[in-house]
């Protein structure tokens, strides 16, 4: 449809008369927008269509005439009523000014995003979810239980540095009686604070040893090669399966390489946690367990800046943010196949 | 089924020999987690499954025992491997000590949010989505489409100002001939900046008219008692039907009331949010608009803190966070939509 000056006219004249009729229904001034100078209110809503920073002045008009409109009581007169609103809507969408324009759609991330609507899965991607979340929210159940129950794999720190030391194994030819490696990063020894470790027996290194690490690690210190090795085996897996991944910066690391993902950020308030890391670790006090959260975020928050140049869990940074104190952890794994399955069909 | 001693070293086993059979199939080092101790390896898994605080190592071990299953080839091995898998998977979630214990759903929130999974509206509670979001996220359109999508009401700061104003000119028998007050609030001010406003006409304040007012707010300061006005008409209004409100606090204002609701922000990174408002508002300049844009986040942060003691657009204080740049208008719409409706079902 072409619009000119007298199309939008008419389209004014026809609110003008739609906000009348609604009035006359309702017979109080209560349910009147406009006033009774119907030149005066046209050439103002013409106004309003006309610039393009006026929509939202139009937008709550129409909301309200729309509002009153509902409470009509009378069957035929509401049918009638809603009809033409129905049809008014639709034509001020359209205009190449109304407020629907003017899209807050950033193309290069819903691109990259594996739950937008613009875009589905290409058949060569696949579904990546990352997971961030702080520690007591649920957050790590809630991805194990999402992977379980969607059959993809599942990957987290310890997994990582486990399959990157089978994978360096192999390469070494050294063989390997498993069990799982001491974990040598200040973030993950704090994460084992009074717990018994499979996941991290201590082991002794040599010299021969640090100068071998050094030649692996091509002179970075370890725990940058770690992140670098560790970020290279998530984008390899990214372009051979669907997973889930927590943490590890992994939905940066993805979009900086222009791979297809999800990014969710699990939290829940601060005093929840406290009681949900109580419960897990019954032999902590609480005053242990609050100086741990608030010790585990500000490492968070250091760690994913460090390498991200990012805020930790603020809003902007993820694509979605779920508050697991809402949900529940069954809740939640429930509340976010509901979005990826209805998005698939 | 009862726990004892015996049947958890039962279940140890069958975890110990599903590894095995797995590193069977896969004929290689990479492809085990446990060491071929058995008696030593059993008695460690029977420890995780024990102590509730080791819940997080059982649960990477079984996941890296599935990631690997995953890779086997042979069809029927594979799903003699899965079947088991599952099998242990759900007898180990139903220990009373295992990781899927300790959920961090908070019952009283859960209970007031009508999208958790837990408690489905009762046929007495209506549907109210309450919307936060930062100027230039597209928040006002998304949910205003939303409104229009579900056939349900839609407020924000103009149409309570004009509800409640009409209200009053009903109480004082004050015939109205249409239009919009202005709004006495630096905040909604300075949301006009550059616009002429229907909205927003002039008016001068005479020396009685002060006096009436003072008496008709009881003697609070206007701008408290507009917010305590309009927090009495969402209350009021969540009793008798479906809507949508944009920001004025409702949400802490209806949890506040114990009234059932939905919570979402909606934000989207600062750049995205700069690009959209000059796309809008295009006789401002890239520096005008950066500034407004900061000028209204801190004085959004001001309003949220000084009526709620809470943090703006901070995780924990929603249900849900979206980040509009990476759905769009329509596709944020629409995700909000398919939680709503598939949690319906």
């Amino acid at each position: 449809m072409e619009y000119n000056r007298e199309t939008i006219r008419a389209l004014a004249e026809r609110i003008y008369d739609l906000d009348a009729e609604v009035y006359r229904n309702l017979g109080s001034s209560l349910g009147r927008v406009f006033s009774e100078d119907r030149e005066k209110c046209v050439r103002e809503i013409v106004h309003e269509m006309e610039a393009r920073n006026q929509g939202h002045v139009l937008r709550s008009e129409l909301a309200l005439i729309s509002n009153m409109a509902r409470t009509i009581k009378d069957r035929e007169a509401w049918k009638k009523v809603m009809t033409e609103y129905d049809h008014i809507l639709k034509a001020v969408s359209e205009l190449p000014t109304s407020f629907a324009e003017g899209d807050v759609l950033n193309y290069e991330r819903a691109e990259l995003n594996t739950l937008s609507l613009k875009k589905r899965f290409s058949k060569d991607d696949h579904m990546v979810i990352c997971i961030g979340r702080t520690y007591g929210s649920g957050g790590s159940e809630i991805g194990f239980t999402l992977a379980d129950e969607l059959k993809i794999n599942y990957y987290d720190v310890e997994i990582f540095s486990e399959v990157l030391r089978r994978l360096e194994a192999e390469k070494d030819t050294v063989h390997d009686k498993g069990g799982f490696p001491y974990i040598r990063d200040e973030e993950n020894r704090a994460k084992y604070v009074g717990t018994r470790q499979a996941f991290a027996r201590d082991q002794k290194i040599t010299v021969g040893q640090r100068m071998k690490d050094f030649s692996r690690y091509h002179g970075l210190p370890k725990k940058d090669a770690v992140f670098f090795n560790q970020s290279k085996l998530i984008c390899d897996k990214a372009k051979q399966e669907d997973f889930i991944v927590m943490g590890r910066c992994a939905d940066v690391i993805l979009a900086n390489n222009h791979i297809p993902h999800i990014s969710i950020f699990i939290t829940a308030p601060f005093e929840q946690r406290v009681r949900r890391v109580m419960s897990v670790n019954q032999q902590l006090t609480e005053k242990q367990v609050r100086k741990m959260l608030k010790t585990l975020d500000r490492k968070h928050i250091n760690y994913f800046r460090f390498y991200t140049g990012l805020e930790w869990g603020k809003a902007s940074n993820y694509d979605l943010l779920i508050n697991s104190a809402s949900y529940g952890i069954k809740g939640s794994v429930d509340l976010i196949r509901r979005m990826i399955e209805s998005g698939e069909v």
